[in-house]
């Protein structure tokens, strides 16, 4: 199944790929958003039913949202290639690396992805997501992905100047408008385990500039899910966005910064496309 | 005016010191929780006239909670005295140096306060806490306490060897029932402009471990709200943990850490006392 989450003049809706086209439903119909029916799966079994009968979602007359538009955790995983950790300076870790993003950053396919007039040095990351249905603690590595409900793609644009004036990255991960995550949420029924085996690309003006097999991750999905959850309970719709591969623009002599106008494309076969273009920050 | 959120039997509550005793209505009855009325003047003073003629809670049947129990942004601020930030070994700051927490990790006055079985380097760290009001970006450092609706305490207590596991802290940070926040949220027209001049303690078993002038972080609050808000749009009910001073177990020789059984106490003249006192994980 295939989910996404959007924003219309009515609201806000869920919609369910069925035969083609987008079938979807306010989330006031539904009685909540797309995040409360994915921690039990005969619920979310219930809400497919309901939006496979529902009308087509026209997609020209919509936006699309994350496909959890706002998660509880939005977990980020840092260094989490052996390419991309030596590319920035670091020995492979031996645990995972782990900041956050709010939810303010968070965007959907096909939103502006915003450089923010304080920088010029906006990068992109190709991540792959994992995302939390059944919640729980001390999940052990074993069962972690019966935790995963499925998938999704993020492009974990960050602004590397503010990332590195302390030494904390988030004040360089949580601009408005710089975290871009979906096309659709994906359920882990159809693709490989853990997404294994599975090539992730970013591609920017058609120009790929980072491409990685799943496997070369260091902490591998199961693995992340099962020592976050050594600390924190997690629950139904958190989102982990694992990592990015060698050859973000920061590592590149010289520098390749986004700007305006470039268009971002982040893929993973069987996870569909993630393209968004780079506008410069607008003030209100 | 001081607000506190708390649980009971019949569900989530929100109270209002009156007369010295706190009234309470459900948040069901409110037709919403705290944070849906920090955001604009004329709701909060609707929703204390509200209060005001409601009920006495009987605080031996509740739960306190943070007054804020879901922050849409949980955004502490990590070395912003000099003598803790000497003290672990960093030079002084010339940006804030920002991570979060997760809601998870939130708890209450009164509530315990969890070691977790992982590990025994388990630290108290005294706050204050400032709450975003009125939401806003790009707020200049004039107009940045105009955002902050009120204060509140925090024990960030921190589980110090997952904290540098990775060179990101999170992971010491976002422990289940690690992040104690309350007593109560006092509006900012009782205390002092950012809360300067005032005295922030730790003590812990009655020893007195922390104490520190407000006027000694090296960024105010002021500042704090203004450098946030370049990179994110600052919602109601987001609160910025500012940071703590020296005296951290840490940095003791022997280390002093927090064990079962133990009482911590922060305090401020004015936002009240936080106290928690320590339990051992319990699993479910």
């Amino acid at each position: 199944m295939r989910f996404i989450s959007y924003s219309s003049a009515a609201g806000e809706g869920v919609g369910l790929w069925t035969d083609g086209g987008y079938r979807g439903l306010s989330t006031a119909d539904l009685g909540g958003e797309l995040k409360a029916f994915l921690g039990d799966t005969k619920a979310l079994a219930g809400l497919a039913l309901r939006l496979a009968q529902a009308p087509l979602v026209d997609l020209e007359t919509v936006d699309l949202l994350p496909p959890v538009p706002r998660p509880n955790k939005t977990i980020c995983i840092g260094l989490n290639y052996l390419d991309h950790s030596a590319e920035s300076g670091f020995e492979a870790p031996t645990y995972p690396t782990v900041f956050a993003r709010f939810a303010n950053s968070l965007i959907g396919h096909g939103a502006p992805l915003v450089r923010p007039d304080a920088s010029d040095m906006f990068d992109y990351e190709a991540e792959l997501v994992a995302v939390i249905g059944k919640g729980g603690r001390h999940i052990s590595k074993a069962e972690a992905l019966d935790h995963v409900v499925g998938y999704t793609l993020c492009n974990d644009a960050s602004v590397r100047d503010y990332q590195i004036k302390s030494p904390q990255w988030t004040m360089g991960k949580v601009w408005d408008g710089t975290g871009a995550v979906g096309p659709a949420l994906v359920t882990a029924d159809e693709l490989p385990e853990g997404c294994k085996g599975m090539t992730l690309t970013m591609k920017v003006n058609g120009e790929l500039l980072q491409s990685a097999s799943i496997d070369d991750m260091i902490f591998d999905i199961a693995t992340l899910v099962s020592v976050l959850s050594e600390a924190m309970t997690l629950e139904p719709g958190d989102i982990i966005i694992s990592g990015t591969p060698g050859g973000v623009g920061a590592s590149r002599k010289p520098y390749l910064w986004l700007k305006p106008g470039d268009e971002a494309v982040v893929e993973i076969e069987g996870l569909g496309t993630l393209v968004n273009r780079v506008v410069q920050e607008i003030r209100a």
